[in-house]
């Protein structure tokens, strides 16, 4: 790489992010593996990626899921590219073929793009937890405190899942910003934590409704966002009973529903 | 919505981000109708972004196109929910069904994941241009400048087409930062403007494979971000004979790849 400072050229070696497609398949007791989805992603942290993809687009609930394996590596190019999760009960092809047909170029969950469909495929969130406004503030900063990789290069979103009280439970990164929150569902369906009532989950980036119906399905009654949130974003939160904090900066920002969670009324 | 600045709390009206699935459809000459794909995105040029989707996904080819129409609104709920691509040769159902099968949650270029797919279904860019380093730098001031929604909503990517003196040519924005990108290569289609051989194009945010491979589809020689670079979108780059620049800033940014369009040794 050669990085130019007006007219100085400078050759030099470059952190970058990982960017990989990996194959998610599932299989239910003595069935074969169905690709459910190729997905690009950072590598690391695959099973928890497969896991929450699975939860989030709502193919199966946490008490489905047995164990994942790495496929097998005589089969693919790279063993790391490939992911089986095994599921204690039948994989139901019906809603995978459903949800196939409709799969996009852009977004999986487009083919479910309703949010009345949201709605009905989400349990209803907590009407708490209620959480003092200086706790979201400290937020960014332990988020970032705890990023290994974002400094370096740069390129990578960050999902963190935190207490009512600021403790940072999970931190995931990945390209993709729906890849980050997969992970960091997929991190607490294997630690028994779904669903997620008492946490705050803060976002490096813009919240789509995308990210709004993951946070729903795993139960998380508070999304902070650095970014910006589209308004189909709020609509969703506001139908879903869900707090949205969007342009977290210091100890400004703005609450586009439920704004009781953070003591402030509507 | 409600803004709160430290001990303050102000109600507020805010402009957000529009966010509304399009349903994309092609028919060849007598043929029915076939939904390609379904794609969240910000509302306009919806015509644009159909041709553009489907010419960088490798399914048209600009000379295939005849005209866009909206879908019977009788049809469909929203009658900008729905647009079909007509065109003048029947459409190649097994190139569509392929792809498909791989569609995914995340991106719809993963079925075709592989640089060599990419290398092999673009022409070969051109050995130039060669641009001045200083037009660069002048690029984001004009990109911004040109953005009507960005400063309101702060929630869209842009991605601006430039000459190689820096004039502005197309500007698109989109909460997608791909659709974004299909909106101007579709703008540039309609004016048959393709390949777009002597220009450079911009992005506001990261550059992922996906964006390397839909410019590389439409010829564009120069991509520039003024954020970073996957570690896929560099290698494809440079398999491709693209210039690839990241982290924009003023004079200062990084070239991964085919410096030599810049004035600069390799």
């Amino acid at each position: 790489m050669v990085t130019v400072d007006g007219g100085q050229a400078t050759r030099r070696v470059d952190m970058l992010a990982g960017e990989e497609p990996l194959q998610i398949l599932a299989a239910g007791p003595g069935q074969d593996p169905v690709e459910i989805a190729v997905t690009m992603r950072t590598p690391g942290h695959e099973d928890e990626l497969a896991i929450g993809f699975l939860i989030t687009e709502g193919l199966v609930t946490p008490a489905d899921i047995d164990q994942v394996t790495l496929a097998d590596p005589a089969e693919a190019s790279r063993p790391d590219d490939s992911v089986v999760v095994h599921l204690r009960t039948p994989l139901d092809l019906a809603r995978i073929v459903q949800r196939r047909t409709v799969a996009t170029a852009s977004c999986g969950i487009c083919g479910t793009a309703s949010i009345a469909d949201v709605v009905r495929r989400c349990d209803q969130l907590p009407t708490g937890p209620v959480v003092d406004r200086s706790v979201l503030s400290r937020l960014p900063l332990r988020l970032r405190a705890a990023q290994e990789t974002f400094e370096t290069t740069g390129g990578l979103h960050a999902a963190g899942l935190f207490d009512t009280a600021g403790a940072l439970l999970v931190l995931r990164e990945d390209v993709g910003r729906h890849n980050a929150l997969d992970k960091v569902i997929g991190a607490s369906a294997t630690t028994g934590s779904l669903p997620l009532h008492d946490t705050i989950l803060l976002v490096s980036g813009r919240v789509s409704f995308e990210l709004v119906q993951k946070a729903a399905v795993a139960g998380i009654p508070i999304l902070v966002a650095i970014g910006a949130p589209t308004d189909l974003a709020v609509e969703t939160a506001k139908a879903l009973g869900m707090t949205l904090v969007g342009f977290l900066r210091g100890e400004r920002f703005n609450v586009y529903s439920r704004p009781d969670r953070l003591g402030l009324t509507a």
